[in-house]
């Protein structure tokens, strides 16, 4: 990795190239930035910053590239760190290309998919076309991918005992072609040949969990952790051949087995950069998946998930529109302010401080500035107390207990 | 406490008598049930069922009872377990009593707001005032009181060195009483005698949290654990009163001091039912604090506490509407499923199973009865997915993981 990225993200972070160089060389930190791009590099592992993913991407069903688009802008403008293209359909390399162009942060893809569509029969899809199609994404400028290398063979007895099988896209794509090829699962197969190539262009790897529990009664059960274990040795291969790693977590996990399913992947992993769904702590939180996965999401993340993945209100029941995109970067915004907070990083509690600073002085304006979503939340209050109001409908002028105290507290 | 409603307690929560009277001998438990009152009373404590409260009331710039009236409608429809009346206006006395007609679940106050309303020179409550003023409350029906009894003169010199001085409405007027008249907070000073107005209704006690910290960098300070360990002595004299009693907690918390401050409290109280309100695990998060409060309350709960103060989406805006308290109660309800899967409750559990079977079945009418709002996430799903779909539009029928893996599983 070239010195200046390292001094880049030295910068940013605020933390010492001695140490971030320490992170990389132990496998806890993954840089994201494909060398062909000129992106500012985004560093993920539990000493930085937590940061936030969003997923995109076109559905089977949808051809509408322009709203992809506008989701893209949205992402950019509400400052989530990094997004991925999940789009499996015939125009996922378009759709790619396109994004690709209009995006100024790291980009990620789920490569099986593309796979799929151009190569229609599963049983022919070999090493020589798996290394071409991730070399092509490569070049294209995608920094980091996520492949499903971990799930083997031997795992899928454990899937037979579940009640929900695979919910990972990716996962059921490797199960198909395990259970009709009766092969190998060819990415765990050819994955130092595959390293080599990322290894060329600096992608990063995301080692995905096609057996995230896919519903609470499933968590932290064989299927999930015989894959987590497999990871391990995937990682070996990645900090032989240079390459920046990350692996993925569930999933459905109840709120009573999180730091538990935290501690445990850090554990197996070596404390490897962990980037997690969720985790949803409920199955029926359809319509409020957003909240849902915040609330794991907060705490996976206070416990050292370094990589947040956004899940939108639409989780479960299609495809997000704008809206929903909307709607998770808020949610997801507060997480990690909050995560951020809870790791004793001095930036984002200045924020807060600030935040209460302007309360106690009643600066609207300054609080408006400081929030989430700043025009909203100033529509907001003149929806809530007319236009020309100076303090809040909620306790009025007399009531108003920060007013009360402070003329108190003079005599005091 | 009448035999009978015991029964009815152990009945609803599926836990045996001797536990339930070995729980309230304890003080480890509270029913919410005054004896004038025709409602199915509500256990409050760690063993059982975790509980959610949502506040209503008009503000003193409001006048809008009927708005209230279907704010508490819908708190019934969905399901919340208390409401909490804190209309602090010349209406209290009307709006209370229209509210408790009206409702069927355990219903509270915080009766210095009406006080400070009928007596408007604050230096003239004393102890007839306070002991008719609640004695009225109990007889209209109150189930349950906040008192700010635990905040005393000796703790104004910890507020003066606070960034936010007090933020309870309750706790800035019981500082304003104090350094107006230079007396001990009355609450406290009468404290034996009111608990015994309440003993004769079987009315609750909550021991509200005058000096909850109102922002992250006045968490956990001496201010609040002053007055939490001022609490213990409170709580001696409602056990030998017999009067039922909550303890009531903060307030803006980070993510990381949440677990230690409900074990801090659960050890000061000796186990005493908890009352919190969020904790709020950021500052800036105006505009968006129902999301704030769930990520605080989920944990919080898990960890022990036993009601869940909602918060509304509009805290720190204004007055909440009747579209801000379906926000409130929506997310509210996700946090209380959440919590009380982690707490081992089979009903709770059951649900997410046959969630996920139904998930599985793809029996998408299932699906929409068993989530939190079954007409909301029906609309949902004929929007992203149009009228006749019977699937989701994420991945389509071609890259649906549950269906391909079920698919695959079947040669295994």
């Amino acid at each position: 990795m070239a010195e200046n990225i390292l001094e880049q993200i030295s910068k940013t972070e605020k933390i010492p190239l001695s140490v971030i160089k320490k992170e990389i060389t132990n496998g806890r930190c993954a840089v994201l930035k494909n060398l062909k791009r000129n992106i500012n590099p985004v560093a993920i592992g539990n000493k930085f910053r937590c940061k936030v993913n969003i997923n995109i991407g076109l559905s089977p069903e949808s051809k509408d590239i322009k709203q992809e688009i506008d989701k893209l802008n949205l992402i950019i403008k509400y400052g989530a760190d990094t997004v991925m293209d999940l789009t499996p359909s015939v125009y996922s390399n378009t759709t790619r290309k396109e994004l690709i162009k209009n995006c100024s942060i790291p980009f990620g893809t789920v490569p099986i998919y593309t796979m799929i569509e151009s190569q229609k029969d599963i049983k022919k899809i070999n090493k020589t076309f798996i290394l071409d199609s991730i070399e092509r994404q490569c070049e294209e400028g995608v920094d980091f991918m996520t492949l499903h290398s971990a799930f083997r063979r031997t795992h899928l007895k454990y899937v037979k005992k579940r009640l929900m099988p695979v919910v990972s896209r990716g996962g059921a794509l490797i199960a198909r072609y395990m259970s009709i090829t009766g092969n190998e699962n060819p990415f765990y197969e050819y994955f130092p040949e595959i390293m080599d190539v990322l290894a060329k262009y600096s992608v990063a790897v995301s080692i995905g969990d096609g057996l995230r529990p896919g519903c609470l009664a499933d968590a932290t059960d064989k299927a999930q952790l015989a894959e987590l274990y497999e990871m391990r040795e995937l990682l070996k291969i990645c900090r032989k051949k240079g390459v920046y790693a990350m692996v993925e977590g569930p999933g459905h996990i109840p709120l009573n087995e999180i730091e538990k399913n935290v501690s445990i992947a850090r554990k197996a992993t070596s404390d490897a950069p962990l980037y997690f769904l969720g985790p949803l702590v409920i199955d029926s939180a359809m319509g409020f998946d957003h909240i849902n996965g915040a609330i794991g999401s907060a705490m996976a993340g206070y416990y050292g998930v370094s990589l947040l993945c956004a899940v939108s209100p639409s989780e479960h029941i299609g495809l997000p529109n704008l809206k929903d995109i909307k709607s998770t970067l808020e949610v997801f915004e507060l997480v990690k302010r909050a995560v951020n907070v809870a790791k004793g990083f001095k930036d984002f509690k200045i924020r807060e401080k600030e935040m209460s600073l302007a309360r106690k002085n009643f600066d609207w304006l300054k609080q408006f500035e400081l929030s989430i979503d700043p025009n909203f939340t100033e529509e907001r209050f003149h929806e809530l107390n007319g236009k020309k109001s100076k303090h809040c409908s909620m306790c009025g002028s007399k009531y108003c207990a920060v007013k009360n105290s402070i003329k108190a507290m003079e005599t005091v």
